[in-house]
């Protein structure tokens, strides 16, 4: 059928790559580092959006938009956050094309038409925002601010993959300002409660939420918290990330207010994102050699039905029966497809649905409609069942939520069988090689071991987990005395 | 109460401009000719996205995602589009700033980060889509291929104005792929309807649908359809347009398909878009000397209730019971703010949430708490009325459905009276400086006839109406023969 892909075990990185096409989520454009995202893996991006911007709603946040480029004056405004970035930006430099007298119907950059200052595209929004805060802010009546921005941001990446890392990608980013510390800490630690309930429910992941050491920390940002999941390949990946960037912005940009005692003081800030890197870490936390597996709440088609059937009059049959079923399923709220083509077998599309990760498959055969049964695959297990027709309306419904908890704990248990407590640096680079995952060891809490440590074995320090127990030890790779384990892996 | 905006007589433009500022639309931004989208704006904004989404998915199109990048050999393939837009393009030349030696903590373009090819900003999409669809489109089965983006474009405009025209703008613009002129066209057209039922459904404004003089069309277009409306100083603003590609865009990427007789033939096309500068529209079709006027269809906030109280003791009493209205139209969708700000008067409130276009207040003071009653007042016409309190919950929606329909009857009425048929070019002058709006004239069809009246007038061809009656007549600068009446107007 043409859409085979490469197993996981055979080869992980390709298995993704060619999935992700195949299933028709996104491909290569003829951008340097740049995705098409295809229709059907927008649609799993827009369920994402919806069910993220009614949770930032819910929490008083407002949406807005910003421009896309940033003047290079306000750009390196915060000296850090400018550092940070500087070297992966696209840079717009002229705004205007010209016939080119060399080449007869080809166009040229209008050398006439230089800007006075060049425009940087927006790698993140803090600099544009605080600049536009400052004419926003006054006094502390003005406070808090709590605006979000969906958008498309580049960064210029040398080495690309599809969802994971390219040139451009879509975000959403929030961008708050507040009349004191806490209230910001307070912001940063909501926001990242929200990305990790959004994971878990939505996207049946299973995150640690953390705290980034200083070396990983955004540019700017006094303090940055994460969320990090596991891939199967027992690779982490940081699937949200919410900073507290104190008053570094304020004083970049000059943004004072007159607080409640009368006096002038800058504002307080914190920013917070996740991109459509979520969906790579959709794909690769749950699918399997066949293909998608889509948790329910995020897929685009819930219940897909396959007739099976040898003539017309068999196929119209069912198909009223599929109206009945498709409709009864609507009205709970699940998308229903009735793959009625003619062109392709029973088999094929069995496949083709299994590949794009329909969480439930109903085929109905002319045996099934003299029995009044249906059968019922499901695609996280594989398992098959048949059902009564009658029984469809409340049992399928009963079945998705059964097979978003089963994703759930399947990655769950996956997460904690390759998550390894580890006492030396010996054992470290075993666990790390032979086993892969999550390694819990004793760090000294500087950045020249964090450092030597990723020089050696190309592992990071995921987080400092916001729940790790408070436990006298020694470093691993200094001997020095520890107070509690981080995380340590290799990453995407 | 600074917030006093010029009146529509005195200075319409002016009125425009500080309207959309001070009721927290948009404003400028430190990005020459790029707006900030503020939230209040936005979420006006956020429901036409809405409306319009569930449109295009009713007519069975899909949302994918495309780079906001074009190659510069991609851009310039089809010739009469790269024409179009290469006078307006913003370009990306470099990829990496660099730590400026000449200037302690700044930036500049890094000279060895120059890309081989020029990257233009997307000011439309058709080149890189069309250079996409040639990747999908192999046999008439690939067919039709029924795609909308949700994007930001670039356009260099020299002389900008707060959503009529920003140099970065937000829109939809849909591309389709079919097997046949014919139903390229139908859908074509169908979009036009689209556009239309949203313009006057939601948008409350009355719009004419037309063609394009040739001289109008969208380059690259072989037809192009659009929706006209009339603002309040009787010039017109194109709402919406969508065109009839034929096939130049398969021509310049050698988009080709087998058919169903098997032979090679190339792709017919469509794109259509509206954009922020619905937001421009929505605004000067509608509002007032005293703020915005919004549709309630399209208002962020249905309902504001004003307390009128002078002790916490009323507030609290008046809270209750402003809970409970909450309460029951919550339940019917919509959306109503309780002002309970101790720290303004009503009278400060009445003139904001005016200022803001909220189409109903109500007012609830102890009188009214002893009476069972509340004061109601409609945006729109500004008349009051008292009303039972028990009532609200099924006479506001009505009075909301009142608005919506009043608000567009008047835009019509309005429109009626600026419209006006004349027969010679010297009452059409006269006509158009006097009086202003629609001029229905006969026109000669050709490009030089419209050129010399736009020249002498500022009067452009808005379109030639699909209702046009057939009807014999004289061109009013040739004198040649027409057959029809074309809508002339000075425009946005
Ligand atoms: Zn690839
Ligand atoms: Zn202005």
């Amino acid at each position: 059928m043409g859409k085979e892909i490469p197993s996981r075990s055979e080869d992980y990185s390709l298995w993704y790559n060619e999935l992700v096409k195949k299933a028709d989520l996104a491909e290569h454009s003829d951008v340097r580092g740049c995705m098409v995202i295809k229709p059907y893996g927008y649609s799993i991006w827009e369920k994402m959006q919806q069910a993220l911007d009614a949770m930032f709603k819910e929490t008083g946040h407002l949406n807005a938009y910003f421009p896309l480029f940033v003047p290079k004056s306000l750009f390196e405004a915060e000296e850090k956050n400018a550092e940070g970035f500087a070297k992966e930006c696209a840079i717009v430099t002229h705004y205007r094309l010209k016939n080119d007298p060399q080449n007869k119907g080809k166009l040229m950059v209008d050398p006439d038409a230089q800007l006075e200052e060049e425009l940087v595209v927006r790698p993140t929004s803090e600099a544009i925002i605080w600049s536009t805060y400052k004419k926003w802010i006054q006094s502390y009546r003005d406070l808090p601010i709590l605006v979000n921005q969906w958008a498309n941001v580049v960064r210029w990446e040398m080495r690309t993959r599809l969802f994971l890392r390219t040139a451009e990608f879509l975000w959403q980013e929030g961008h708050t300002a507040h009349a004191t510390a806490d209230e910001a800490v307070k912001e940063t630690v909501q926001m990242l409660e929200v990305y990790a309930e959004f994971a878990e429910k939505f996207m049946a992941l299973p995150i640690i939420k953390g705290r980034k050491s200083e070396g990983e920390r955004f540019p700017g940002a006094v303090d940055t918290y994460c969320i990090e999941a596991m891939m199967q390949d027992g690779k982490a990946l940081q699937a949200g990330t919410s900073h507290f960037l104190g008053q570094n912005f304020a004083n970049a940009f000059d943004v004072q207010f007159t607080n409640k005692e009368g006096k002038l003081d800058y504002v307080w800030g914190t920013s917070w994102g996740v991109s459509t890197r979520l969906m790579g870490a959709l794909v690769m936390a749950h699918s399997d050699d066949d293909g998608l597996v889509l948790p329910p709440k995020l897929a685009p088609i819930h219940v897909v039905i396959v007739p099976i059937f040898k003539h017309e009059e068999e196929l119209n049959k069912i198909a009223e029966k599929a109206k009945e079923i498709t409709a009864s399923l609507k009205k709970q709220g699940y998308t229903v497809k009735f793959d009625s083509r003619d062109t392709h077998k029973p088999g094929f599309k069995f496949a083709e649905w299994e590949l794009k990760g329909v969480p439930v498959r109903l085929a109905i055969g002319p045996r099934d409609m003299e029995n009044g049964t249906v059968e019922v695959a499901r695609r996280d297990t594989k398992e098959k069942q048949v059902m009564k027709i009658d029984e469809v309306a409340t049992k399928i419904p009963a079945l998705l939520d059964e097979i978003q908890e089963n994703i759930y704990n399947r990655a769950l248990t996956f997460r904690t069988n390759l998550t390894t407590k580890v006492e030396t640096y010996d054992e470290f680079k075993k666990v790390l090689d032979e086993k892969s995952g999550f390694v819990l060891a004793h760090w000294d809490g500087t950045p020249e071991t964090e450092a030597a440590i990723k020089e050696e074995t190309k592992a990071t320090i995921r987080c400092i987990p916001l729940d790790a127990v408070e436990e006298a030890g020694k470093c691993i790779y200094s001997g020095k005395p520890s107070n509690k384990r981080v995380i340590f892996a290799r990453a995407y």
